[in-house]
């Protein structure tokens, strides 16, 4: 008998004595004793925001993302011992794969862009400076830094270890403590994971709590510096987006609901190309992976009306193969979590029975006995405009409904009826039905998953969040969003708009701002290593002159003869410049020779260049003197980091005729 | 006796039989009839959503942008018409200037930054491509199109101009229609400024309907694809935003509310600094301006308790100087908008009353009879940490409170007192200490105003949102966001995760992505016009040797004598290379070279060029080819457009070695 505990302010808690048995989905015997015991959210809550909160916001991003990769890599070499104990839950091997690597996965994957696309700082950057003022002595920079509470993540029952660690990945490298409450079927799963991370040590105390049972008060202890995230069902989420104090605290509240997810076979997808079979396999899969527990499964499939005989005949001769069984024994299916659920299901479709007619049911499976086993019910519905339970009920199981369309509007309208999903499908070979699908339907929904002949080799599933793009939906999809890389970390952050000099917005960020101070550099900033370079490092080069004969020979040279710079009557014609002119690349070219140091050095490669332009031209005689200030620093490996330096041109008048970011890879360390 | 509309489905309807009667504020006198007609919601949202929403839709950013520019010229050359009738709300010509004025530039830069920063096309494009497959055939791109619903606006009696066109233009430029509810003390103003919209005839049918007076069922009415954006109390918020159909639907909720605005003086901002003058300055004018009647102004000033005398004689002295009068006789402060408002804000001084000393009241000033004249009050509290009400209350009006703090952490922790504001500000010299702010309150604030001797002079004022910057706060000022440029448009449309094809994406988004099919230039692309180029047309140059001479002469041509191009044992000792290479300008030269075709032509000039990375090292005697591929079209004026052109070079083994996004200005027509 498993006994999961609570994790509270630091302390493990055993199930206490009114706990909650939960029974096998596939035996019917008791597997595991959950909740049950007091436990004090006020003082679990304060140790978040008193211990895990302040050690997590005196890390850097980089810092948190480096300590999640870690996490992530721990899990890995233990990851069997939740594949261990995953059938308990219903779920086959490949159904625990989506779950346990899954979740392993989107946290590396979040780690990786935490690194690449974050600053290696207290304090993300978000867009560009504003120009509020005419001399630019006061600016403009939104920034977003961590909420200074907690996030309290509510998960649903059906993927015990991904719902907590896409949760968790971006609310950890944002700065937010958190605490965890499982849905309790399977609690015993998250338990064993959470109980990794702790044992790791990897985390700062207090960074993570769990709740094993009800929340208690919990939600009355929230406040404007809070979060709570909330996946499963729109009646539970509804019940708690109620709660008086996160009403009138403003508390964030994001939720993932369950949504009528469709898949549309594309006007062209006949039978016998390509889509039309990934069509016939997409659904299938859909309908069986996770025995249909899965939020962004298929419930409607959404045909071409000359087509719904033959997709039906082809889907269901394929689902009819659907081995069901005990998880243990691998089969293609396995159970439903638990009685409940199973109940659930079966009265969900009978509702939409009422509209439409079961063309597959048990009778075509040899079903186990066992409390959880359902077979993949197959429904088609003739008149999909006046029907309204297939648009609004979920059968949380392996469920789904055929409905015929007349063109890609009606198509496109019948995916919106489901009044918000989290992902819909297209299957189609035609990027114009793509196009106008999409114009016609996104809005309705927060992911669309477009698959075809060229693509569908390297598809990664309707039925898959992936840790880049964002997990979520408007409407009856709960209106919220998480995961889509930086965008889910900045849901457990505030964005502020900063206004003050280019000093303070300097100082702010850490990143140098055009009219903030220039420091003269103590040497030559490509003799300095990364370690040693100050943010606003200056050196200004000596001037260079631009001869009509360094134009006409680096044309030749180049073969760069555009009339611009051979031709001065055809250059008057045109209507940016006074007469012949500089190219624009002999100008970067003579900059790199002013401003570059020959000798082996720190500096050791430019690896690119930034947001060039070029302001005004350059005529011959013109003398050109370059400007190099250090902008930017981000450490990229213990060897090397990367320096990003503002570069401007300017020309005997001190008017600017060009700018842009240098990117160079400097050495850590002499 | 004015007698405001409400502009329904098309139709001015009159004020009915139960009209409500509005008073002077200055006078007593009746000034308008207002509201009581019988509207039919129902009809409205029908019209905002099949007729409205359809026609902007069909438009691009830009044609929206455009006809926001319009409207905002035509109501600036018809602004006086608005001033006439301002002083009737007791606000001076100047209070005028920040409401009337100050909402037609607003428009103004809205529209700037959707032809800036928006793209000419139906899709925003949000964020760069993912790669989530390792081939390149499958990717995803986050877009946003716009919510296919109806935004619902109510307004706060405050800023009847500003506070509809803050919120009008973001929404028009999704291409969202909105119905406008302003608060009925003022809304003969906000009806006005909306009829003057109307008679342009620069908006398609159902963009804009106004309701004067109740909203009777609309918010019942509203669904997933709709949003409510509220401005006014924090009550009034909580009542909307518990609508039961709000709720259910996750309807977009966006409220911004009346804070408790913080004002810090910096510990270096001792008397006698140029800080200390603006501060004392800043504040006087806070209270003052509107009378206080500002979502933004200063309710708490956070100074050192050693500067808490000489702020409080400063101060004091200043706002004694303060004229109040009829707002037609131009004094320094007009009147509180209503006779209940003036009851409100001395009730709720009463309260501030109970934890802090007065120290400025009516007694020092000549006040005028009239149902909504108030002095300037000024509090001052020893015991910040024990009170309750002087972060909790706000007295709508021109009354503020000084705290005095210990240190730095001691006054960030009593701004965040207030549980979320829309802007605090802080008037330091010193960049460290508004690092150290910031980090320890930025997450409590919408926006933080930093200012000093360096910037004071370009300073927009702690109390001026800007349409560049987001407008909204955490907690007590409602959890919402406004404005912010793209971000505030954003608000009105949904981000969709698009996974695809290349061909999928690019038909999708307009912009050719990587992978993508590349059609073969019927001519050299410098030939073809704007109008001509079609996205994805492609050429591929003549490869050319680089040898050992080229980089040679370059080096000595440009100056670039950086070791890893001139010598080859230092270059072998560099980690990044096999020895020595070209000079990355010395290829983005002869790709210019392989690629520029010489005669003049449709191309007028090479603007400047975006994220160039160099790939791989180039050694002597490889040979490079050029790919350039039109990515993507802007038009910028009646005559020109930008293109960009996706630029990859290659060695002779196919290997990239370099790509960027080249601009160019290019001639409509030929």
């Amino acid at each position: 008998m498993l006994e999961p505990h609570s994790f509270a302010h630091g302390r493990w808690i055993a199930p206490g004595a009114n706990a909650k048995t939960i029974a096998s989905p596939v035996t019917g015997a008791a597997i595991a004793r959950a909740g049950g015991s007091d436990l004090d959210f006020g003082a679990m809550v304060s140790h978040a925001v008193q211990t895990g909160g302040p050690a997590l916001r005196a890390m850097t991003f980089h810092q948190r993302a480096k300590m999640l990769k870690a996490l992530a890599v721990y899990l890995d070499t233990r990851k069997e011992g939740l594949y261990a104990i995953n059938p308990l839950t219903g779920a086959t091997r490949r159904d625990g794969g989506i779950d346990i690597d899954g979740g392993i996965i989107t946290m590396m994957v979040i780690a990786s862009k935490g690194r690449r696309e974050m600053p290696d700082g207290h304090v993300y950057i978000d867009g560009d400076i504003e120009q509020t003022s005419r001399k630019g002595t006061f600016l403009a920079q939104h920034i977003a830094t961590p909420l200074q509470g907690v996030a309290v993540h509510i998960n649903a029952f059906n993927f015990p270890v991904w719902g907590m660690l896409e949760k968790l990945a971006p609310t950890l490298l944002a700065g937010v403590p958190a605490i965890v409450k499982p849905a309790t079927q399977t609690c015993f799963l998250t338990e064993a994971c959470l109980r990794m991370m702790i044992e790791s040590g990897l985390l700062p105390e207090g960074a993570i709590q769990l709740i094993v049972g009800g929340t208690g008060d919990l939600l009355d202890r929230l406040g404007a510096q809070d979060v709570v995230a909330f996946t499963g069902s729109a009646d539970t989420a509804l019940m708690l987006r109620s709660n008086p104090h996160i009403m009138r605290n403003s508390t964030r509240f994001t939720a993932e609901q369950d949504s009528l997810n469709a898949s549309i076979l594309g006007p062209d997808a006949a039978p016998g190309t390509p889509e039309f079979d990934l069509f016939i396999k997409q659904a299938a899969s859909e309908m069986t992976v996770k025995a249909g527990q899965k939020c962004t499964a298929i419930r409607r499939m959404i045909v071409p009306q000359a087509q719904l005989d033959t997709v039906s005949e082809a889907l269901t001769e394929r689902l009819r193969k659907t081995t069901i069984g005990d998880p243990a024994d691998d089969p293609r299916m396995g159970a439903l979590v638990s009685a409940g659920q199973k109940a659930d299901v079966l009265e969900k479709a009978a509702m939409i029975g009422i509209e439409a007619e079961q063309i597959l049911d048990a009778s075509a499976f040899d079903l186990p006995d066992g409390p959880g086993f359902v077979a993949p019910m197959l429904f088609r519905c003739n008149d999909p405009d006046a029907a309204q339970n297939i648009h609004a009920v979920e059968a949380f199981g392996p469920v789904s409904t055929l409905l015929p369309y007349r063109d890609t509007a009606h198509a496109a309208e019948l995916a919106n009826r489901g009044q918000g999903s989290l992902v819909a499908s297209l299957i189609t070979h035609d990027p114009q039905v793509a196009r106008e699908v999409t114009l016609a339907s996104a809005a309705w929904h927060g992911r669309l998953y477009i698959s075809d002949r060229d693509s569908m080799a390297e598809g990664t599933g309707h039925g898959s969040p992936l840790p880049h793009l964002v997990h979520g939906g408007p409407g009856r999809a709960g209106g919220g969003e998480e995961l889509g890389g930086v965008r889910g970390v900045l849901h457990y952050m505030q964005r502020t708009a900063i206004q003050g000099s280019p000093d303070v917005l300097t100082a702010i960020t850490g990143q140098w701002v055009p009219g903030a101070t220039e420091k003269p550099a103590p040497q030559h900033p490509f003799q300095r290593t990364f370690r040693e370079i100050e943010i606003g490092e200056t050196i200004t080069t000596d001037p260079r002159e631009v001869t009509l004969a360094d134009i006409e020979h680096f044309a030749h040279f180049t073969g760069d003869t555009f009339y611009a710079h051979m031709d001065d009557d055809a250059a008057k014609a045109n209507p940016f410049f006074p007469g012949r002119v500089a190219h624009g690349y002999l100008l970067l070219s003579f900059a790199a020779g002013l401003f570059v140091q020959p000798d082996p050095g720190p500096v050791l490669a430019n690896t690119g260049l930034n947001s060039l332009s070029f302001q005004k031209p350059v005529s011959p005689g013109d003398k050109i003197t370059v400007r190099l200030t250090a902008k930017r620093k981000t450490q990229r490996t213990d060897d090397y980091g990367e320096v990003a330096w503002n570069v401007t041109l300017y020309n005997q008048d001190a008017d600017q005729v060009a700018q842009y970011e240098l990117l160079t890879m400097v050495s850590y360390e002499r």
